[in-house]
């Protein structure tokens, strides 16, 4: 028997290597179109800022690695270009065809649109680690200088510290009105104040249509976005969902019977929302990964969805959310209560500083909604519970009560989420 | 209609800040038997280091804070030695009688034993303001030396840090076999290793029975555990339960009707045994406090209970715990199943350490029953994710699909935690 993947980054590595575990007898084959396999797309910023020396210090695993610890097959420069599913066989542009008897589409995601000029040579993206080097390389001969980042999502703002990093000054520009695609206002401004103190400006609700209209910048770096890559799933017959991307059941089957899909090429489930989720993130495309190689291999094994926790860091602060903003989940149906509230990462005597949380809840219900946490520490452990609560569908009045660890070094004696959740509590 | 509180720390304060915020026209007294109110108990260790250079800076608010402010009448010197509940009245220590209609008991804790020899001027302990400031004081005047902590919790830990801090050389004894109260064997190991490194002796299962065998130390830090104050309550026909301490409702409420009692002299329930508990910590006393204070003034709340969720830092390292250990869920009746792995509490380019996660989970449900973190950093952060999965009962399988938050300066793509869940998941 034998399992193809078509994709070799975070989703295809991860359901390759998880077959194997499933099953030792497995044929395991995975087809890469690019150059590079197995490569920690969210650690390219860091390589650009030059905190990673070596690009290929990013790259996890080598296909003799695969070939030799997994006995799995990776081919790279193998670009699957039609898929005949009644003969379980691909076609590659090469000419070649493979046969399959179970298929894993794992195809990722590519920059959503592209402008005028940007194939001028001061214009570079971060998608690829060919695309990085190339950037790293035009900033490591260009010390200081004036860069225009389009897109105010995650890659954009990890983008802007890479360069503030080279000593280039920074303006950030997005055609939506608010930053990460959070819509929060209130988030968007706070953001705003911090990147201007770190000399990085933001311009909002503007599309940049070319390049020659870069407010006089020096370079421009695209990161406004992406969409998922579902033409040759399309083409094949296997159904695409309302958000564009690949349709799966829970058990990360497409509508084809044997032809499975993970990664940014895949909507969820929205588990605060109950709706089709597209949100392209390196974790949820591993725990895809993981889940679809199981099941192809004949395990019984479920990915539930997401919850769209989020987190950046950009001049020291942390940004995070999880769940729905108020915005959305006023669009959602939910009639979403907001609390905000300024408190204390830890004690004043162990340089406690201050964090921001919000905390959404439905009014109707009681039922927590979503998140924000801003602030120098302590945002990744404050986001990921009020994550763990929205999954547990806990509602205000038990988070209030939640036992969490006090000791001045990492905590007031009331955290911060807690705080959120009383002041919540009464506005309900 | 006048509410009393006995008792002006954590638990008191709050109770009558709460009844206040509940009803603004009651009458509220405290009376607090020393003679420092509202001070940060577990910042007094600090006070010890040196880290906080005064005491009184651990004080929140003063008396005057709370007449002012909050219409709270604070009396210091006033201590209770017998309450008449038929007449609704109190009687003080000094001679005098004070009528109440409602009644919160904070009175707290005490050491729980003491040692021959413990009046001696070597003899130290860090219950109140005025034995930390006897402390620091001869450990100012003393710089160097050798000193003996009785008792291995996390006052005792606290304790060796602030020694160390004065460059003393430190033992810590405990009569149990494991430190910080946890029963788990190879917590005890790790954090052994790791005191040794920072230059503490730990030295377990062994009682010091008097201030001569203290190991040739120059001075003794009593820090052996504390037992629930209940002799006032229990004299006073309050059922006491079967830890010892004073039983209350979830509304706060004793066996007596209009008697409530929050803080370190009360029991509760543990939502992972679901048992009766007795773990006396300043953020459950202020939770407790708050429901205490709310429904003597009329409200309707309750306080859930507590899921033991404990931290402590020693040496740079962060040692936390929430449910039970794999030998306690096994007396509580479970059938415990316990995976521990070493992970990297982010990416290595930002700096990553090991930090070691051990999750328990029962065999027969999967349900999530306890966990431990150790390292430097993000410890706070995962016990709590622990500690709101184990308050919502979810099991192993809901928790190794949790949407935490990713991003190379806050974790690694695989939390640590999600890799214990998806290793205690193999073992089920």
């Amino acid at each position: 028997m034998r399992v193809v993947v078509v994709g070799g980054v975070a989703a295809g590595l991860s359901a390759a290597s998880s077959a194997r575990r499933a099953d030792r007898s497995l044929d395991i084959l995975v087809l890469e179109k690019g150059s590079a396999i197995s490569y920690s797309a969210c650690g390219l910023p860091y390589y650009v800022e030059g905190r990673v020396p070596d690009w290929r210090r990013l790259q996890v695993y080598s296909p003799e690695f695969f070939r030799r610890e997994r006995n799995i097959e990776v081919r790279t420069a193998a670009e699957v270009v039609a898929i005949s599913h009644a003969r379980r066989r691909l076609q590659l542009a090469s000419g070649e065809s493979v046969a399959y008897d179970k298929l894993i589409l794992a195809t990722g995601a590519s920059p959503r649109h592209t402008i005028e000029g940007a194939d001028r040579p001061n214009v570079f993206s971060l998608n690829t680690p060919d695309q990085a080097q190339r950037l790293r390389e035009h900033l490591d001969r260009h010390p200081r200088g004036k860069g225009l980042i389009v897109g105010a999502g995650y890659i954009g703002l990890e983008a802007a510290e890479a360069l503030r990093a080279h000593g280039w000054r920074v303006t950030v520009a997005d055609s939506n009105t608010d930053v990460l695609g959070r819509e929060d206002a209130e988030l968007t401004r706070r953001v705003r104040e911090h990147l201007s103190r770190f000399h990085v400006d933001l311009v909002l609700g503007e599309r940049v249509e070319s390049v020659a209209s870069a407010h006089g910048c020096d370079l421009v770096v695209l990161a406004a976005g992406l969409r998922p890559n579902v033409t040759l799933a399309a083409e094949s017959g296997v159904a695409i969902g309302p958000t564009g991307a690949i349709q799966t059941s829970d058990r990360m089957e497409t509508s084809l019977h044997g032809v499975y899909a993970a990664g940014d090429c895949v909507e969820t489930l929205h588990l605060v929302s109950g709706r089709p989720a597209w949100i392209p993130l390196g974790t949820t495309a591993n725990k895809m990964g993981r889940v679809a190689g199981a099941v192809a291999a004949g395990r019984r094994e479920r990915f539930p969805g997401i919850i769209g926790t989020s987190i950046v860091r950009v001049g020291g602060l942390g940004i995070a959310f999880t769940g729905l903003s108020e915005r959305q989940a006023r669009r959602d149906g939910f009639d979403p209560v907001s609390a905000r509230i300024d408190g204390r990462d830890r004690a004043g005597y162990f340089g406690g500083r201050t964090t921001i949380v919000e905390l959404i809840a439905d009014r109707r219900t009681g039922r927590l909604l979503g998140a924000s946490v801003l602030g120098e520490d302590g945002v990744a452990g404050r986001i990921n519970v009020a994550a763990t609560a929205l999954t547990a569908r806990l509602d205000v009045e038990q988070f209030a009560m939640l036992d969490l660890a006090y000791a001045p070094p990492f905590a007031p004696v009331w955290d911060p989420l807690l705080v959120a959740a009383r002041r919540l509590r009464a506005l309900l």
